[in-house]
């Protein structure tokens, strides 16, 4: 067997520890030249295969590589394109396969969440259904946490780290103020379906704040909510809430969805922050603040998990090593061992059991009342924000890595997608 | 002379280093004891004062106190409350002698911004105008950097490497996604008058991101913002925004008061991301997320620019030595001494040139076009985000103080604010 290249591409939204896992791929691919030729990077993920438009990362250098493991986002572009199924759109299949053909692909790894892992569930079988021999191995990447099988997602732990430090701080803040300011402090933070990243919010309690979780897995009930609110600031002198942007009402209608319109009639696109904190405000009459961390809390390398950033590293070396040993749609996953000590090793799930099945938060993780997290919440949580992993500084700033990105001379026609 | 006491309180917003401050304060009186007698903190700042609500910080350890150093907020509680003149409320400042003099108060230390240092100079001039012997010295602290005299503001330079950190990793997250999803990420930042925060985003421009700035001090033009951007995402790809909270059309009237109103026909409160954001969509089509950071960006101790902390801690000391040296009314000042290297040493300013008065940034740190800063302004911000000073960490998260705030005894009867 003549020895092929591999490709290697991110999916969909990127995390700040995605990178490490193309850091693991490259590096470990690198170990192994015997048995892998180059790793070619998809251009803006699945499009670059399409398009040939293909990095060669044998170009940048071992440093740069490295840098990777502490630079966040997606260093060779990500994108948010699912493949049809390959009998609505064989065209593109057929254009992959021209794509590594020519360019002697036989690995294909393929790093995002649930959507990519359908998409790599469909390249795994082109051997089968199309003659071409090819394998595929997903690396699971979403700062959702929403994957089955796997007992976490790389991206989640530090998007979970910088929310649970981001309440702690700013609950801190509204602690100082209440006397006379703001009493009640609204984060809005991402997760559509699954309240993961909102539940890490809980993780607070800990350190003596009381928080309301808002979780897009409980019907969103005004009254309540209000009420939990007021009893929290009478007896504490203030509160936080921690909102998902998926939190909604029982008929599905996200609170962010308020009918709101500009001063031109425009219907506005809010955020479900100022809605929950002018509720607070009409009801009760609270002085209050809101943030919304969007894009910020994803790409918060500086204050990443070391747990999660060294999974994400194992994760993509996994992957390589499960390619070598001649497996095929298949996904590394995170088994976890012990809660305390926290204990982790590496497993392996097929990919049929992986794609388009969506990982909810678990109903005895969530309180009674639906506002808070469970010990058991707690437990699951803890050790998945363990550990710090700064990237290096110089004159105050990350030395966040740019490669070169240099593209591999095309071969083919063009195709358009 | 009998041996005074020393009250100390936290005024308006509190920042990620006000309790650096705060430490040196305390730290520095207790190695004179010979001089000064207990440190009495007010419990909410000079609300504590006024209704005799003191905090004994002899009763704190001195781990904890020095615990102070790296942890965010204000530890004995901080309020919005300035004291009117001394002809307009007499009966406050008798109220404020009166428990100066049942507790041996002689030095009065206050932190806080322009407004507070207002309040200390009044109480400076107690001694004159009322025949009440006090040393009031201000120790000053503020995000905004508005204060005069002072080369810069405990406060600011963590509030700027938050800014400047997070449009960065924002900016790779978005460069990442750009081909196929968003193309223009918006970050609302704080500064209602001075742009001195929203500069802060400026610096990413060393990192190679395409980012325009709005400043609360150029008139905001849709037509000339909207022509940039565009031609930004032409030649990038993709661009972010930092727009500050105090951006304002010629008429003052701010972005974020848009005249939206919810369903229910009440006045929304927006931010001006939202609403910045929706402009670009409406005219370029182009996909965006926004951010607004709010407290996040004050409270982020864990990204502390450790010559913010150097300095907040230096001036809290040198208020100490101020009073020890029998000074009255003044403010210690960071002085500059050079930009490359950067060198600093304390000054010290009359109040009366203090209070009240605003610092705005100067025209040429803003490029002429008005979206960007100048080399004067990178030279200037540069130093000011050097270094960092994590906090310690435990099972994930910082391990941040709360103080036990136990109460001095009460000697007078109650007084009504």
């Amino acid at each position: 067997m003549s020895k092929k290249n591999a490709f290697y591409a991110q999916s969909g939204g990127v995390t700040a520890v995605i990178n490490a896992s193309a850091c693991g791929v490259i590096e470990t691919a690198r170990k192994h030249k015997d048995k892998i030729g180059k790793v070619y990077a998809g251009r803006n993920g699945i499009i670059g295969a399409l398009t040939e438009d293909l990095i060669d990362t044998t170009k940048e250098s071992a440093k740069a590589i490295s840098s990777l493991r502490y630079t966040p986002s997606g260093a060779f572009g990500s994108c948010r394109y699912k493949l049809k199924s390959l009998e609505a759109n064989k065209r593109e299949y057929e254009r992959l396969i021209e794509v590594f053909r020519a360019h002697n692909i036989g690995y294909f790894f393929y790093n995002g969440g649930g959507d990519s892992a359908d998409t790599c569930y469909k390249v795994s079988q082109l051997s089968e259904k199309l003659g071409y021999p090819v394998q595929a191995i997903h690396v699971p990447k979403t700062v959702d946490n929403d994957l089955p099988i796997t007992d976490c997602c790389p991206g989640f732990g530090s998007v979970a780290k910088y929310i649970a430090v981001s309440t702690l701080e700013a609950s801190f803040d509204v602690r100082s103020m209440a006397k006379t300011s703001t009493k009640v402090f609204v984060l809005e933070v991402m997760g559509r379906h699954a309240g993961w990243i909102a539940a890490a919010g809980g993780l607070v309690e800990d350190h003596g704040i009381p928080v309301v979780i808002l979780f897009p897995e409980i019907e969103f009930d005004q009254k309540k909510f209000l009420a939990k609110v007021n009893a929290m600031v009478k007896k504490h002198g203030y509160c936080s809430v921690v909102v998902s942007e998926g939190c909604h009402y029982p008929d599905g209608k996200f609170l962010a969805e308020q009918g709101t319109r500009d001063a031109f009639g425009h219907a506005q696109l809010g955020g479900a922050a100022p809605v929950v904190a002018n509720m607070v405000k009409d009801a009760l009459g609270y002085k209050f603040h809101w943030a919304v961390a969007d894009y910020l809390q994803r790409a918060a390398r500086h204050i990443a998990s070391k747990t999660d950033v060294d999974q994400a590293y194992a994760l993509g070396k996994s992957a390589v090593e499960l390619a070598i040993k001649g497996q095929n749609a298949v996904m590394p996953t995170v088994d976890r061992i012990s809660d305390k000590p926290y204990k982790w090793k590496i497993g392996v799930a097929p990919l049929s059991k992986v794609a388009n099945v969506e990982k909810f938060m678990p109903r005895n993780f969530i309180t009674p009342d639906g506002f808070g997290i469970t010990d058991k919440c707690r437990t699951y949580l803890s050790p998945l924000i363990k550990g710090e992993d700064y990237p290096p500084f110089k004159d105050g700033m990350p030395q966040y890595v740019s490669l070169k990105n240099l593209a591999v001379p095309k071969k083919l026609a063009g195709f358009k997608i």
